[in-house]
């Protein structure tokens, strides 16, 4: 059983562009979200892991296919999974919606580092929520 | 032969995260710069192309690998070519650096769409410019 | 009596800088979820208002003072209140907390403007919920 | 003498909101701009102040006045100057024009910090650099 976490997140004035909807980029913005949400549903705060365990979840590749367009003051669904964990990398995928239109969908692949940007293993303690044996 | 552009982009204080690099969605932001400077480099203000013809660049899918960290106050060259185009759609390519160090490499997919955001045609007086026949 | 919002806000990680805190502009999108808010509890969307009745509160002035430093992950409450309304500016005034931590407070000065960006009075509909007789 | 930086600032789309004018808050990034380029133009890089001398300009306060709107590819310049200098404080100000027309005017006020986040002086070698005696 993978898990599985749901953000809900209002659009900004500040996140639209002068085409009247969401700026591109920002739908990273709102991933990064969903793995923070997706983080406390396996039972521990990203923070947490940053600030104790020195360990960073650096971003090695983005991906995302836009859909349909968000607009200003709607209320976005990102739903947010672990496609792949291993020891020193794992790749979170995301779907995201506004009523029941699919906006968008992407995943990102993120290394483990340690406090000096070297690669690391995922310390042991995090294997379960990651689905680790 | 294909057009490409080179940009020139400082680091800001407010692109850099807690991580004390460049936070990862602003490397869109940056293509996006460089798509500016591709469209001057092939004849037009992508400006006018919006305002003028109602012709938008819809993004349909970005990617972006991230290779090495960009730090504030870094001068960063966007490289931007076009991948493929067609009537209807543009692929983008992007290299950037800082120094002689690759950052990061990535593309954006693009659909021609009018002012209601419906699919068009590239007006015509675009198409050398894109290398279309 | 005076409306008054509660926003509550999760630092994400895009607004942090380098220094490991809020970067200072982000203080001013989280005003303007607080005005969103409150026009919600005056019993409007702001949306509606710029969508259906082609007005808008452009900003004429922003200020914001800061207290203590907001952190990735912390929840914020912004505080927002009507400080002044004439039919024709309104001045909306902020306080945000995290915990029982003052971070900051400011207020945002508006111009009422039509679709043209030219001044205008607020629609009549409006003034009970801004306290105009 | 009071030392004075122009920047230059091409407006990005990202910047852009739906109202079709550049979304409030950018305004204070080219602010940080300005200020990076006021530094240079002392004869220093703000970049090596805080990661060599330990040395953090904590924004204590920010204000912006609006003036007209900037807009998607405007030329924008920011003159910065230094308002006040104190070896604890130091003020900024700013002036912003796109073509002849002015922009918006503010100020920033900031407090030295060391990297512990308590209130510092100045390093004695950036006083004549700030005109303090």
């Amino acid at each position: 059983m993978t898990p599985v976490a749901e953000s809900r997140i209002r659009v900004r004035y500040a996140e639209t562009d002068q085409m009247g909807v969401v700026y591109y980029a920002n739908y990273l913005v709102w991933m990064e979200v969903g793995r923070g949400d997706l983080c406390r549903a396996c039972g521990f705060e990203y923070r947490d892991m940053e600030r104790e365990d020195g360990i960073l979840l650096a971003v090695a590749e983005a991906n995302c296919r836009y859909i349909s367009a968000a607009r200003f003051d709607d209320e976005v669904t990102v739903r947010t999974a672990i496609g792949a964990a291993h020891r020193r990398a794992v790749t979170f995928t995301y779907q995201m919606y506004a009523g029941g239109r699919r906006l968008a969908e992407g995943y990102t692949k993120h290394l483990i580092l340690n406090r000096n940007f070297e690669r690391a293993q995922l310390p042991q303690k995090y294997w379960p929520m990651f689905g680790l044996g």
